[in-house]
């Protein structure tokens, strides 16, 4: 599966110049709705329609491996094949058989081989070691527990840092922490570090990193939640992130359910922003925490907007 | 209804320094899904969500009046709302009883009075009238027929023909042709009126802009269109636009309503675009007359976002 005719001189140009800025936008209403001063990082408009391009960039173009396998259940499986295909590389990307159409359907079309499983028989981690036995030449890449995930993801905190002044905190998504861990790097390189705090939006359903941040070491989900968050089913985060996110994150912020799907409508109603339920955690973490965040002014990251239409016309029709 | 205090010595900024630019977005899912190079240019994050904030806060900052009347069906009214408050003026958009409830609560919302008419038994000229009357120091703005509206438009002309180079032909929705008028005359403006040629995208339903270009004089619709592209329901092209456009204004492509509402899906799923339907005019005439732009590089303008969630959940749902 490996390009037919690699070029040879190929020259690797580095993450920052490949992904696209995030894209800022104000939004007066849904900051009175709120009642705070909020500015939103929009990585809906990213390659691939989620900041997860910019770790798998990073991975694939990092690594000497020209045939990458991955499990993921979208958008990081979306990004590696469009990294991969820029790339001239290949790769294969085993998702749950319950995984959104939308997604599987985009994995296809930036050009990676999709393997289904049926998780309920066989875990996708098994999956992934057999179609690495069959490919002893190919990089097993993890979307959330890699170092190069931590830097891909750390342009975005460049990105933000270079703002501070404009906010003092940097609301984000908890999955596997890849997010937050790139974010906390980034802006800790960037000599921002003391005055932007970075704060955490898990799924209550699924609060294994706000558990392991009380419990001082990585606590486990005993399954995968079933939040409607799908980027944040995982069941424990990374150790990579980790390492970061013990020392660098300040707190995490515990959404329910309806809080999510809430704030998908208000971003929809109030910002003309099409978010997937994950991509609405940080605005629906304010929505939780109220108290949290009064007299702040916060940045919001929208992590992504691959949402199926008809899970968005479903939270859009219960308001 | 006029300010209490009105600080005496405002400064008014020039509209340019006061609208965001606009979201250029690259959607390469589209792209191969159209077959042509696009660019999309949205104006949905724009001020009230809409391009009207670029005509509406030139007109409220350029007359002297303090209190401004108009009708409008939403976008322009929102956007005028807006302006006058951020100008410490007053404002009173009259609307027909039938508009999207949404455009009704946030013209509200930004300090408008609205002043809903039945359309079935008065028009909304009539009712203008009957305010202006009530008020002699009002101003009375049309959101499609005025200079200064052309002048505010034309920032976006502007805007585009700083990329000119990237495409070659820009499309537009045309309503009361306010938005394509300031294209064509920022894009003269600039110097790229002979390398960057304006098309505009009309509702069939309500195709009186076509019909005039082809009558080389204005044709105006018997009623107003029912087409579900909201803000293109005019009855006719405004008289400075047409001055320009006759001139100006290459060709009208004709959009069929089904293919508004596919390409306000499409914007959805390839782009993660929240769209409304007249917003969704540009890329919907390049599905409706593909031969028209085959082989073109095309900036399509996405001229508003706000949308009645029930209406959108509706073109969702026939995917």
């Amino acid at each position: 599966m490996s390009s037919a005719s690699p070029p040879m001189t190929l020259v690797i140009p580095p993450t920052r110049s490949v992904v696209r800025p995030t894209t800022w936008i104000e939004a007066p209403r849904l900051e009175r709705r709120l009642g705070l001063r909020v500015v939103l990082a929009s990585e809906t408009f990213q390659h691939t329609g989620s900041f997860k391009f910019r770790a798998a960039y990073n991975v694939a173009s990092q690594v000497p491996e020209r045939h990458i396998i991955t499990a993921s259940s979208g958008n990081f499986g979306q990004a590696l094949a469009h990294a991969c295909s820029r790339l001239h590389k290949s790769c294969a990307v085993v998702m749950p058989h319950t995984s959104a159409a939308v997604k599987v359907a985009a994995v296809r079309e930036y050009g990676g081989i999709v393997d289904l499983v049926d998780v309920t028989r066989k875990s996708r981690a098994e999956r992934v070691a057999e179609l690495a036995a069959e490919r002893p030449d190919a990089y097993v890449a993890s979307a959330y527990d890699d170092p190069l995930v931590i830097a891909g993801n750390a342009t975005l905190g460049e990105e933000v840092a270079a703002r501070a002044g404009a906010f003092e905190v940097v609301v984000a998504p908890v999955g596997g922490g890849g997010l937050t861990a790139g974010l906390v790097t980034g802006i800790a390189a960037s000599g921002q570090g003391s005055r932007l705090h970075v704060v955490g939006a898990e799924p209550l359903l699924g609060n294994d990193a706000a558990r392991s941040l009380r419990a001082g070491a990585i606590v486990r989900n005993e399954r995968e939640p079933a939040t409607i968050a799908d980027g944040a089913r995982t069941v424990s985060l990374g150790h990579h992130n980790w390492q970061v996110l013990s020392r660098g994150l300040r707190e995490i912020v515990e959404v329910p359910e309806e809080a999510i799907r809430e704030a998908v409508r208000l971003l929809f109603g109030l910002a003309n922003l099409k978010v997937e339920p994950t991509g609405a955690l940080a605005v629906a973490a304010l929505l939780a925490a109220p108290e949290r965040f009064a007299g702040q002014s916060v940045c919001c990251v929208l992590s992504g907007g691959n949402v199926d239409p008809a899970v968005y016309r479903e939270i859009l029709a219960e308001a």
